[in-house]
């Protein structure tokens, strides 16, 4: 398989974790040691570290996880990404960037669906037991609305 | 081609089919005794069969594209699908499984643009004369919204 | 790479250009001599030649790109583009056919996240120095509604 093909299979599986509601596979795509963010574009490109969201190790993504659960808000409404295509930056000593255009969708329980995010995934990828997992990813949401709304990983 | 290239590019035609409205070839995309269906992601969880749109040959999928016509609600708008990357769940024996997220946009005459429908394509597909088709396609939308609105396949 | 991923790479290199506000890079995605046109759907059914836009050599997007930058406009709202899955139509004598749907959402400064415009792009594109170009891309937009608010090179 190609390395566009690998990112292409990587991306649909992630998104499909979360669209599924299979959230606890969702740390599986990351690296043990990683760094996953959510922020907002206005945030990235003034150069603020903090994020709405962050954690960098997976566990910590692991009990976002059982947060959620217990918080039991993402019941209540169901997502749909849209991938788009990945485009590779650079492939040195093994760690890939990439870069992949994301829009999600959130479908409330009374049927009406909304654009709920779009962005941009900022990527740098380590190739574990022939696996290609994420060992940073920021995401970078096009809008400032963002933060009120989180309650899912994007 | 690689058998995602080959999704690729079935997924495309698919969809450029409906969206340039040439509804009648929509039905060549599937092998002659198939399964079409649409139902809501909630049906399909219940485990309940009957789907908004059934289909179990593809002289079916030719009756309704007839009737679609007929009808004529179709020209009064325009569609625009949006496939995700498709997923290969499997190959076996020929068969392939597949899943694919898609969102459909709905231009009005009016130029008015909104969401339609969203949600995940559930595939078989079988190597017919060295073609990839469809042999089934369960198409399950993310909200209970849909029936109402349903005129064109998905 | 195969044909098919060289289609999506360019295709997500281009719309980043534009997403990532880099407009400046966005002329060299063509062939000197080229042809770029946005139209409606409507418009290009009726063999209307004039577009909302219409460029026939890369300098003059070059130029489009500086009056954009003088009005300003841009920088109040930011766009992301969802990308289809490219359809490669034909290879002959070195040129390339191919269709692509999109879908272009836009963020104004509020948050607020609307869909921009939606449609197909139609393309010739030519290998230069073994890069594939696009010597001509007619953008067909879904709605009719497009002109009043067009400002950014989709």
């Amino acid at each position: 398989m190609t390395l566009l093909n690998e990112l292409i299979t990587l991306n649909a599986d992630y998104a499909a974790a979360i669209d599924d509601d299979r959230l606890e596979d969702w740390p599986s795509f990351f690296t043990e040691k990683c760094f996953y963010r959510i922020t907002t574009a206005q945030n990235h490109a003034r150069g603020l570290p903090a994020g709405l969201v962050y954690a960098d190790t997976r566990q910590m993504l692991v009990d976002r996880v059982l947060s959620l659960r217990k918080a039991n808000i993402y019941e209540r409404q169901a997502y749909r990404h849209l991938i788009g295509l990945p485009r590779v930056e650079s492939e040195d000593n093994g760690i890939v960037r990439a870069r992949t255009s994301f829009a999600v969708l959130r479908i409330m329980r009374t049927g009406e669906t909304e654009i709920f995010a779009s962005g941009n995934f900022l990527d740098e990828l380590a190739r574990v037991d022939d696996q290609l997992l994420l060992q940073r990813r920021d995401v970078i949401c096009d809008s400032q609305r963002i933060d009120t709304l989180l309650a899912l990983p994007l």
